[in-house]
This record gives C-alpha cells, sequence and structure tokens, in this order.
C-alpha cells in the first residue's frame, strides 16, 4: 500500500512499491474521482535512475482541453533524448515524460468541441503522457477507429503521421521511386515501409541490426546489417542510389547519406539518435556531438540537384501550431487503417513501473515497432514478439561520468 | 567583307567587321553547303573583351545527334559566370557559349530517331550554342509548336523547365502556397510567376529592381524593391513566411531565404548570381565567395522543419542524364503552351555581334524576360520593350583587377 506524505509536492516524489498500482487500483472504489494519479516522473536529466513512479494531483481540464484517462503510452527515442536533457531547450525537471497516449474522454473543459465523455481517443501531448490521466487541448486529440486497440493507438499517431508526412508532403513519393529508411525495425521504419507498400513499385532499402532481419524481412525490398557498408551495398543494387533517405540517427550520417541520394533525391533527418551514446550524457559530449554534425553547402545541393529537409512533429505541432495539417494527415491515415493497408506493429508492454526496462530495450535497440507503456499492466514482462535480445549493449560506449549508476542497467524491479 | 585566314583555328579568332554578318548570308549562294560558319568565341576567362564572333569549321552530327541550322540562342546569367570562370569545373578555353538554341534541322546523324530534316525544334546544348549551326544529341532535342517564333523558343526551354521542376517536382507546389521569387523580372522569374498562375489560389511575391516594377506589376501578387527591406514587407504581409522561396542570387540570402520559409516550407537555391560582381573576378574574390555562401546545419531543419535544395537544369541534363524526366515535364509545358497559359516573356533581340551589349544589359540586370541572340540579324538594337535603364550599374563593386579593360563597358560596335 502507497505511503502518502503530508503536503507533497511534485518535487517530493517517492518510489512506489511494485504492488502499488495494483493495490491502488483495488483501494479505491471510484479510481476516476481520486485526487491524484499515477505518472512516470523526471527528477533531473541523467541516468536511469532519474525515474520514479510517483503520485500527483488529479490534472483538471483547462477551457479547449481534454481529460483523458489513458490506457497506453507511446514511448520513443526521443524521450531516451528528454532523460539525457540532450534536446533543445528542454522543460525544468522535475517532468512527466511522454508525448503520445490512447485512452478514453473522462471530461472536457469548457468550449472544447468535437469531444464527448467515453469517446475512445490518441493524442499527442507537449509532456505530462506518462501519467494515469492527461489533459491536452482538443486540437491534439484524434478519435480511434472502433476496432483498434488502445496499444496500437499509442503506437500509431506520432510513428504513422511522421511517416506520412515526410513520405509524402516533404518528399513527395510516386511509384517507382525508392526509399532508404534507417531503423527499419523501429516504429517509424515499420510504418514506413507499409506506407511504401500504398504506393506502385516502390523499392525499400531498410538498415537494421542483423538480429532484428528474420522479423522485418517481410517488411522492405532490401535488408542491410546496420554494422555493415551498406553504402556500398544499396550502390551494387541500384548504382544511382535512391530516391528518398530516412535518416533518424544523423551525426556523421549526413554526408554518407546525401552521398546516395539520386538527383533530385530527398534526405530527411527526423531524428537525432546518434546523440544518445550512454546511459548519461556531460553536457560537454552532447556539445560535441551537436557541432560535430556535417553542415551542408547550398551550392553543393544545386550542383548535385539535391534535397535535404529536417522533419520533427512535435515542433510542427507545439511550436509551430500545424494542428490542422496533422489532423488531415490522420484522416487520411485512418481511411488507410480501415483498408487494413496499415497497422501499427508492438514491440512491447510495458507498466509505468517498468519504464527503466523498457527505456533500456529502445537504448539498446532491441526493439522491433513500438514499446508501450500499459498504464493497467502490472509489472510483470509481456513480450509481442520473443525477439528480447539486447545483442548491441556490446557497442555502446564506456560512460566516465562519475554521476552514471552502474545499477540502473539493473531491471527496475528487483 | 570578311576576310579569310589561312589556316585559321579555333585558337586564332578575329574580330569580325560589323558587316560580316549580312556579307556572309549575300556572298554565299548556298550558305548551308558552307565549310565554315560564324560563332561566338570565348578566349579565355574574363571580361567582355574576351568575346569574339569568328568562324569556326561546320560542325556535323555524329551517331545520334541533330544538326540545327540556329535561328535564336538564350543568353543566362550563368553565360556570364562561364565568360567569368567562376563556375564549377569549366571547360579550358577557347570555347563556344550558349546552352540552348532553337533552329530548323538541317541533317541528322547515323541512328538518330524522332527527327527530320526541316523540323523546327528547340535543343539544349552543353555549350557551342550561340553560332549560326550546333550539333546536339537528339535527346536534348525538342519539336517546337507551330505557332511559337523561335525567338519564343530560345526563351522557353531552360527557364520554363527550371521553373516547371522547381515549383512541381522539387517543392511540389499546391493550391494556396505562397511563393517568393529573386529577379522576378528575369526569364526564370517571369516563368515561376506565369506557373503559378495555373494553380489556384497561389500568392507570388516578387522581389526586382523598382524600375521593373510597372513592367512586371501584373505578374505577380506582391511585388519588393530588391534594395528595400523586403524581408520585413513579406513578413508583414504573411507572419508565418512563404512555402516556396526561389533564390538565384545565393551568397548571404541563404539564412535570410530560411529565416522567411514556413513549416515544411522550401528554399531552393538555382543559381548563384552574386558571385558575379563586376566585370572580371580574380580567382581570390571568387573563392571568397564560394566559402562565404553560409552553410546550413541539419539539426536547425529539423528543429525548424524546413527544407533546402539545389536546383540546376544544366547539370540534371548534362551531367546526371535525365533528359527522360526533362522531356516528360517539356511535354507538360508544351501543353501549358498550347492553352495560352503560359508564354515566354522575351526581353529583346541581338546579333551575335551585339553579345557583349546583351552581356552588359543582363550584368546590369537591366532585362524584363528573356535576352536572345538573333542569328540572322544585323547588329542594330531592337528592344522588344523600352525598358533600356541600367540604373543597377552604380552598385557594382570597384574592380581592381589590372586585366579589367574600362572600354569593355562601351557598347561593342562603334
Amino acid at each position: 500500500m502507497a505511503k502518502e506524505g503530508a503536503g507533497m509536492t511534485e518535487e517530493t516524489e517517492y518510489m512506489i512499491d511494485r504492488h502499488v498500482g495494483k493495490d491502488a487500483d483495488c483501494s479505491a472504489d471510484s479510481p476516476h474521482d481520486a485526487k491524484e494519479m499515477r505518472a512516470v516522473i523526471l527528477s533531473g536529466f541523467g541516468g536511469l535512475n532519474k525515474l520514479r513512479v510517483s503520485r500527483k494531483p488529479m490534472p483538471e481540464p483547462q477551457e479547449g482541453e481534454v481529460k483523458i484517462r489513458v490506457k497506453a503510452c507511446g514511448l520513443n527515442f526521443l524521450d531516451l533524448m528528454v532523460r539525457q536533457g540532450t534536446i533543445e531547450n528542454p522543460p525544468k525537471p522535475p517532468l512527466v515524460p511522454g508525448f503520445e497516449c490512447s485512452g478514453i474522454v473522462e471530461s472536457v473543459g469548457e468550449n472544447t468541441k468535437g469531444f464527448e465523455i467515453g469517446d475512445r481517443v490518441m493524442a499527442f501531448v507537449n509532456y505530462n503522457a506518462w501519467a494515469e490521466v492527461v489533459c491536452t487541448p482538443a486540437e491534439f486529440v484524434h478519435k480511434m477507429p472502433d476496432r483498434m486497440t488502445f496499444a496500437e493507438a499509442a503506437a500509431f499517431a506520432l510513428n504513422f503521421v511522421t511517416a506520412y508526412m515526410m513520405l509524402f508532403e516533404v518528399a513527395n513519393l510516386r511509384e517507382g521511386m525508392s526509399v532508404l529508411v534507417h531503423s527499419a525495425g523501429g516504429g517509424v521504419g515499420q510504418a514506413v515501409a507499409q506506407l511504401c507498400s500504398t504506393v506502385p513499385n516502390v523499392t525499400v532499402f531498410g538498415v537494421a541490426s542483423c538480429f532484428k532481419h528474420a522479423a522485418i524481412r517481410d517488411s522492405v525490398t532490401h535488408l542491410f546489417d546496420r554494422n555493415a557498408d551498406y553504402i556500398q551495398e544499396v550502390k551494387r543494387i541500384s548504382p544511382e542510389g535512391v530516391d528518398v533517405l530516412l535518416d533518424s540517427l544523423c551525426g556523421e550520417n549526413t554526408g554518407k547519406g546525401l552521398s546516395l541520394l539520386k538527383p533530385l533525391g530527398t534526405y530527411i533527418l527526423y531524428g537525432a539518435s546518434n546523440m544518445v551514446t550512454g546511459e548519461t550524457k556531460s553536457f560537454f559530449s552532447f556539445a560535441k556531438s551537436w557541432w560535430q554534425v556535417e553542415k551542408v553547402n547550398p551550392i553543393k545541393l544545386y550542383e548535385e540537384n539535391k534535397v535535404i529537409a529536417g522533419f520533427s512533429l512535435l515542433n510542427l505541432l507545439f511550436k509551430q501550431g500545424r494542428c490542422g495539417l496533422v489532423r488531415s494527415v490522420m484522416d487520411k491515415l485512418l481511411c488507410l487503417y480501415d483498408q487494413k493497408k496499415i497497422k501499427p506493429v508492438v514491440d512491447s508492454l510495458w507498466a509505468l513501473e517498468e519504464v527503466k526496462d523498457a527505456m533500456q530495450r529502445i537504448h539498446d535497440r532491441g526493439n522491433i515497432g513500438k514499446l508501450i507503456l500499459d498504464v493497467e499492466k502490472s509489472p510483470t514482462p509481456l513480450m509481442a514478439s520473443d525477439s528480447t535480445e539486447t545483442s548491441e549493449a556490446g557497442e555502446e560506449e564506456e560512460e566516465p561520468e562519475g554521476d552514471n549508476d552502474s545499477k540502473e542497467r539493473m531491471p527496475f524491479i528487483h
């Protein structure tokens, strides 16, 4: 049973016992009337030890907002960067991480149009998704198809909208083109592969760790080992290169990527996961990675007829106000889902209390598809696939930082 | 009467008297059987004094080539950069400049398909266009519509294919978008304005010198003085910026341009005319301009959701072998021409012997639309418009180079 500290604030989180989740569900006759909720808290930037599950005051919807009883949350590579503080202008911790969730509308604020209590929804959230309850403006909320599960919905929005907008809004993918995608086994990678299959005669080159190949071989045309010289392999198959290159790694790969483009080809950077190397990250090593990113001379683009783009869906939504455009994209995606042309791939489900294990798995690039935090799940691993290897852990760089707790690599619950 | 030098080679050009053109036409009973032809020769990189009209051996078509009796040639800003040697890997002079022409098929090489003697054609040429006769592979040759004049045809291919591919292949222009084009009064600028008008509800922001405004005001939605703070003016009208920005200037304007883009907007660099400052250009000042071009950090593109592209039609054709794609674009453009939705704007016609005056006019940015070398014209200026001001000449930087002949600014024919 959870101990309730008098005068608890966001700053006074405490570890919750492994049985708290279940106990809380059982002990409250009407959990929806509770004054508090469970949430994952990041107490400061750094390693896994900065994460705790804690109680927070129940949020209430403001004008134009929807209050969602969360069923499932998406875990993205970006969440690791948030934890390490390696994003642009991170908010001040403590904070509740998480950018997307699915659930049921519990109430709506004043002047909130389009949603009713009981609606099954998926939502983009500007932090705070990893909690039992979330409030977010209605323009970031989308109704779920009837046959979509909450886990699927939490795996859908960010990855498929990102993949769709890169392929069709930025790169103008058309019949007969070719696409190379890094991290082909990840959530966006699998969404890209499925969306490419909706266009006739598109060749997909996927790059992924060897141990994922068996699981994802059917989703792409050609599959390469990320540790092999895939540049040469692609050029052997397609000497002119590819029309679209989707890169979530950044760093030293920018130049390589541009060299792989056909004339009029488009390189899209949509993440910077190479900036996350070890468990924690000193400011110095972050700054070093940032400035080491190869800059592009526009005149080189002119001579080679090439296009380079960046894509960040979260910035598009939360900084640049493109909710209307995203809604129109979501409508198209839900049509494709209804036609059974696309379907989110869920790697595994984790309880909130297992967030460290889940993060370690995405850090080790062990996942195939999306990692989901299942808010109602008790802390016992339930794998959607049996691929539990973390064969890349050995590649990680040594962590010289003193604040790195080696115990972080241990499972969260002993 | 032209003097014929014994054993004349490409290296022994001489100035041709102003009446040579006419005399040559009159003196030859059958000029098509001549062993020589007139051509503009660039004897070395530098100022206008490096240009001469001279005789060269008559070219004959090789396998797959078309021999064209040239009627008109297009003069582009790029030709100034060729003259100054400020392009990447310029060929060794002496050379005949010119990348496009129109004319009549005089013969075809072995295995040349699709063209017959007498066909009216327009052609892309990898140098050598500014001559009475040109041979070029058939894949670079396109048939002209019946009602198109030779001057229009020489003004059509490079500018309209460039404009179309930038707007629709690279930037994916759609209804309701906005486009900003520098050099709105130039050949590409006028083609961009016309093509934008074929898409519903597209806003065109044009930047041009003030003295051109009266002539081009109707072709764009908003017109700004290139010497004014057009950035602020555009932001006042459209605080979010523009969807597409077309820049033929390069240099310091790259950063400015990116700052004017909406999220998901596309900046396209299609020229580098700011690199041409004075009449001649030392290697040092060229290198300085080149390296001063602002490089772009891909992570900035990621954060801002922006796209930067380069476009060079000549590289696409002659280095990257995209003739098939260009032909499909040309087919679409000729449909639009037939429907009278587009029509090339010709600034003025010049005899080959007047090439220096023509170059000075484009250097001074005095033109509205395209400058044409009319091969059959005798050297008397015939202006398509009465706009002969060169008000920007005063802006040019001082020329410290010793090889700069001040007489070059004088008209070619005294």
